[in-house]
């Protein structure tokens, strides 16, 4: 049994290093140590990471590694890769970097396989729909896991996409999503994609339902249509074939990948390489793999998700700041901030360690961010200027996928006016500027990092895909809970259950019985089923 | 000179209440007072709000009432009607709801009564491109407040566009956001709208000049391609001459219009009566106006932007809550967080109060959220089990915007489905659930409030503009701060004017001159202009 988090010896040396920096301000960080900015950043093939403007001095990183290591972070790791089952309160493995080896364990190739035939024989027209036209739209029904991580790839992934192929996500129950996404597709050259490990998901077995209708309409209930426009991605082969969908056309996966770290599964791979290619999806694994062995094999304070984690845990246990803000400067990682935010949320949104015992210290951070420079013009007012402090992760790129606008020497392209805005944004924060006008000063002195690769493709996207997962697992083993459950989303669920039973009981007998509701709810029950508010 | 938030005498008071209300569970507060849902809601003809899942008291209410009055809330909200120079750091009145008068004084019924003429004749055809061809296409180029408020009601109130019509908005500076937005567009049927008061922002105008070089190439340059085809919101006619753009095209707003309380002005009209039709977009002007109206005259316990206001300022610097959760059950109201996002955090994002002397109680809030039901399956599971306390609003409706799925004795339609959603969600977070799997343990006693409408219509989503406005004006009156400005995006623009300075100067010379830059910013540079990431 390690010792807990904050009985560590490391907790109580950082502590104090957190009241010490609080003398500093970054500018003297930076003007005491000429070396600061090499020293504190990172450099490989893939990437350049520069952590130099957080409140943080070698000695911290020293001190946060060493943290690190009396939670026996690398045993940790290895125990994860090594298929232990250490989402202990669920009994499952956590392989999801498996889906991406180099060489996948059978089981794992069998799938893969599987979607590469399938998706050469949809694109290549081989295999269309009941009236022969080739498959254009894709619509892939799932929430959650289901849907964040590939949306966030499909959107960053546009320039790659095969010509004339159309990738639509839905997800919310409400029907407006299905209704405006499917406006105007022709169901004949539609496929659609269910994503429910257990196909029980009620917004998913809703829209499935309504897509179904929807199809059947569209081809005037051809005998085939459920059968050659339907696929799923489920681990629940029975449900599946009563639902009408061809066995043959079930990709299945597993109990070790949870649905927040699924992308590289089947749930990614078939809707990404039918809208991109198989090819480029195999890039995307590339890109996951060779950040899994980075992490695997870097020292801690050369590791990118484990430094990042660890600047993190820096911020939220030491430093006290609650939030982070994800900036990417590039449109297309506009969803990269809504699948990080699940990754961190649903992941580390824990008060009890890993054996069930209540935390003492704070776990998990507020994700959100804008693409930039859209978030410069909304909230960095508040990151700039205000009473609370967030720190910022600055993503950006040496390349652009689209080389618009001139580069002159009167005028910079679209992406030099991007990049100018990259560069100056962490300066702002980290340096400040002091006006004797205090409404114009910047105090400076606020945190961030800066990532830059070279080019967002397939193979980056992947690297951030796995840099995402992995440094929100790194900050769950540190604090010691598990990330891999998510057991706070079934309360809601239970008592959703109930109010749908009420809603039933009333349709079929037109009494609303809010027996053991209370006041509130009931109220609102009786305003939505009887008395509406208009006048 | 009032006294300080701080220093008043409710303040202390509500200090101790905070103290008190920690000894309490949501669960005892509600058996406590059966009356508490009926003492702890607000219902009009437009609304219903129960905030009775808040960790508040009547009383509690009552000393955050005193406190708005020891801050003189009432006279700052007149003195804002009434045109007084409240933006004092820039010498400005607050006018934005003048803007939506039933009798709009001159200057703006000019501008609306323009909007109207010249939308009607896009939309009747009467005025077309060069070609002939009926616009169908409106493009809006803007940014931050030229862009998220007018999107957030777009997004909105999708099921009244004009058949045909398509609205679409491009504001990232990133090549990504105009190329992938405009793929596949006609130029002989686009009218491009440019949103700029200054006509200088940088974004706005370099996605300005690719729209006219995308434009006159698409129309072999035709001598009136831009007259015809560009239009303008701006306040500066020589810059908007100058682009090309006929003076007769331009839509004026004036000085005390700030960007992110825009939408009402031509920056939300012009585009908005394009898409939606005028008649559309005047029911948008006069749910705002009911909500101003409302805002005015009821009683500040009464009084729905006001006591929301309360509720943050309680949650924020009583309860030493950070964030808070905008959860709208409708996809429509995807946008409304962003939207949201701005106006909180540009607006109270400050240190300072308004007369330049530091804040030492915290201002603003970080503001987030995702239609439900998909957060749900993302980052709810912290706001369930987190060790941090995220106050949430649940938005929902009585009607949906599509009847989509059937309702009988054995299954509930998509709305309702949705809305077991909205009314399960408070209860688990007021109430918990014990366990004694403690990860299985829900604690409960995490607030929220929820707000029922009757559908989302142009209405009651201007009702939802102003609501959102207002909220955040009032939190800033009772802090005393101007909400009005946002010195805090000066800074990020000067520095970033200097690396263009730089860039430039590359360009032409072909040398990289990084004297003055500290070192990270320096190796950075120069690995986007020169050496580049790839081995």
């Amino acid at each position: 049994m390690t010792a807990g988090f904050n009985s560590t010896d490391s907790f109580k040396k950082l502590k104090n290093a957190a009241e010490n920096i609080k003398q500093f301000h970054l500018r003297q960080l930076f003007v005491e140590n000429p070396n600061r900015a090499e020293q504190l950043s990172l450099k490989t093939e893939h990437f350049y990471f520069d952590c130099s403007r957080q409140l943080v001095t070698k000695e911290t990183i020293a001190l946060l590694v060493k943290l690190a290591n009396e939670m026996e972070l690398k045993s940790k790791i290895d125990a994860m890769f090594n298929g232990e089952k250490i989402n202990a309160t669920e009994g499952r493995s956590v392989l999801h970097a498996a889906l991406r080896d180099a060489n996948p364990r059978p089981v794992i190739k069998e799938v893969l396989d599987h979607v590469k035939t399938f998706s050469k024989e949809i694109l290549s027209g081989t295999k269309t729909g009941v009236t022969g036209k080739k498959f254009k739209n894709i619509v892939s029904i799932g929430i959650g896991g289901s849907c964040l991580g590939p949306e966030y790839l499909a959107t960053a992934l546009r320039p790659y996409a095969q010509p004339g192929m159309n990738l639509i996500f839905i997800a919310n129950v409400d029907g407006a999503d299905f209704t405006e996404k499917t406006a105007g597709l022709d169901t004949a050259d539609t496929l659609i994609i269910i994503v429910s490990k257990t196909f029980t998901t009620a917004e998913t077995m809703k829209n499935a339902a309504t897509a179904k209708a929807w199809l059947l309409k569209g081809l005037n209930n051809h005998p085939e249509a459920i059968k050659k426009h339907f696929v799923a991605v489920s681990t629940a082969a029975d449900k599946v074939s009563a639902f009408g969908i061809d066995p043959a056309n079930m990709f299945g996966f597993w109990d070790w990948v949870g649905g927040r770290f699924s992308s590289s599964s089947a749930v990614g791979a078939l809707p990404l390489a039918l809208y991109l290619g198989y090819d480029n999806f195999a890039q995307i694994l590339q890109g996951a793999n060779w950040l899994d062995r980075h992490f695997q094999s870097s020292p801690f304070e050369n590791n990118l998700p484990i430094l990042s984690a660890l600047l993190d845990i820096w911020n939220i246990n030491f430093l006290g700041y609650e939030t982070r803000a994800l900036l990417p400067y590039a449109q297309g990682l506009a969803k990269l901030p809504a699948h990080t935010q699940q990754v961190e949320m649903e992941s580390n949104g824990k008060s009890v360690d890993i054996s069930g015992q209540p935390l003492y210290f704070p776990t998990g951070e507020i994700v959100f961010g804008e693409p930039g420079t859209n978030g410069q013009h909304s909230f960095y007012q508040l990151i700039h200027q205000g009473t609370q402090i967030i720190p910022c992760d600055f993503i950006g790129f040496v390349k652009p996928q689209y080389e618009i606008g001139v580069n002159s020497a009167t005028e910079v392209n679209h992406h030099l006016e991007l990049m100018t805005n990259f560069l100056a944004q962490p300066d702002a924060l980290a340096f400040g500027k002091e006006d004797s006008n205090k409404a114009k000063n910047f105090p400076g002195n606020r945190p961030s990092s800066s990532l830059l690769l070279d080019k967002l493709t397939p193979f980056s996207a992947g690297l951030l895909l796995a840099w995402t997962e992995h440094r929100a697992t790194v900050k769950g083993f540190i604090w010691g809970i598990n990330s891999f459950d998510q057991f706070g989303v079934e309360l809601g669920k239970v008592l959703g259950v109930e109010q749908r039973r009420l809603m039933l009981e009333f349709n079929a007998t037109g009494i609303l019985n809010t027996q053991g509701l209370n006041a509130s709810t009931e109220q609102l029950l009786k305003l939505i089923l009887i008395d509406n508010l208009n006048p």
